[in-house]
């Protein structure tokens, strides 16, 4: 398998690439729009042909690139099968693997960050999204986000995979990574050791993080697989606009 | 590939289980006397044949089991090429891959932390032995360790490794588990960033490491691929005579 990290700093996004050695057949999880350019530079430049990509959740921070591929590529675009919109090729759902020529994707459903999100898992590698972040979580105050669930998630679905899983997460803000699920189990504050449900509740509850200062443009520009705006704040340019005219410059 | 990280307590130290899924065939990195049993059950359980141990340096902190499990399974001990012993059956050396089955196995000369050490590249894994360690890296204050070798096996060698690699290390005293070379780039406050060879030097000059309490039974119990000093004090017993006892039992 050919496998490389590629990390987006404005939103501190991990997107991965996955692709089949013997195929080169490629996918993208979660590739983020201002690095079209790059994460397009790295599958030609390796020999790819992106069959997909695959988004884990409908993003608040930042806008996929799903439909921009789409357009460049002719990739497909895999969603989390329950969300609430029309355009993608392809649902995840949970004991329907995806395959990319000799490499298989499991879905994982993984709620609680969203009411519609899913972790893949590749071999020994677990993708979280923002189910698990290495000794964190994603925020379970927007989206349908459930505390509750999200605690179950990881310590009845994440936590019950073998020690040895790697665990790649959606995002870092410290230059963290990749840990384990034996790693989190141990280390990780919110959720591991022996931190109950009620305890989780009440460190979700009192985070005090401030509104999510681009949620209002991400959602519904994710709802449509990857459309920027056109009303975008000249503040939030950066987060699509411009990388829209580089590349179609 | 089957694959599996193993922790023993009282030394910290990370014995790493590498096979073949094909043949059954394994190998194992840095294996602990007082975990023989642990390790051979797990051997056992998985069906898998034994060839090899293989120790990245003439460790100062326990004893290599590596001879216990020649005598129990038949498997051949690997040491540095250098290690000043008859008794290994092999010797590590760069540029000459092990296989175990299908599994290649690379050995790295990654001197500093002793003059004779080796990590070994496992496909994107390296296991980096006590030469770097998870925001860390060996002491150089012993066994003819430096720490200008050392700086320069860690960011010559080591950092040019593709970013994605995995890092094991050899010991871990804070339930870390795994890293990557980007992140030990990154992250590792010794040897990342910019540090330079000289603020490296003065780091590891002022550690004022207290003086490794059982080196003077480990090295020579060592430099036999593995043997409990029969004169060994009792408070050492747990390092090695009691499982010798346990398993001869």
């Amino acid at each position: 398998m050919i496998f490389r990290q590629l990390y987006e700093e404005l939103s501190s996004t991990y997107t991965y690439l996955i692709a089949c050695e013997e195929t080169g057949q490629a996918a993208l999880i979660d590739p983020v729009y201002p690095s079209v350019e790059r994460d397009l530079a790295i599958i030609r430049s390796l020999g790819l042909k992106l069959l997909y990509t695959i988004d884990t959740h409908i993003h608040a921070d930042h806008i996929t690139s799903a439909k921009r591929f789409k357009e460049l590529t002719g990739s497909q675009i895999i969603f989390p099968v329950a969300s609430q919109c029309d355009c993608p090729d392809l649902r995840a759902e949970e004991g329907r693997p995806l395959n990319v020529g000799g490499v298989t994707i499991d879905p994982l459903y993984t709620p609680g960050h969203t009411d519609d999100h899913y972790a893949y898992r590749v071999g020994d590698r677990i993708f979280t999204g923002d189910a698990l972040l290495i000794e964190g979580c994603g925020r379970t105050d927007f989206q349908n986000g459930d505390s509750d669930t999200l605690y179950k998630t990881v310590r009845e679905k994440l936590f019950s995979l073998p020690d040895d899983t790697l665990v790649y997460p959606g995002h870092d803000y410290q230059n963290r990574h990749v840990s384990s699920i034996a790693q989190e189990k141990q280390r990780n504050p919110r959720l591991g050791g022996t931190t109950t449900i009620e305890e989780f509740r009440q460190i979700m509850a009192n985070l005090n993080l401030a509104y999510p200062k681009f949620i209002d443009h991400a959602v519904p520009g994710n709802q449509l697989c990857g459309v920027c705006p056109t009303d975008l704040p000249t503040k939030f340019n950066e987060y699509c606009a411009e990388m829209t005219e580089s590349i179609q410059g």
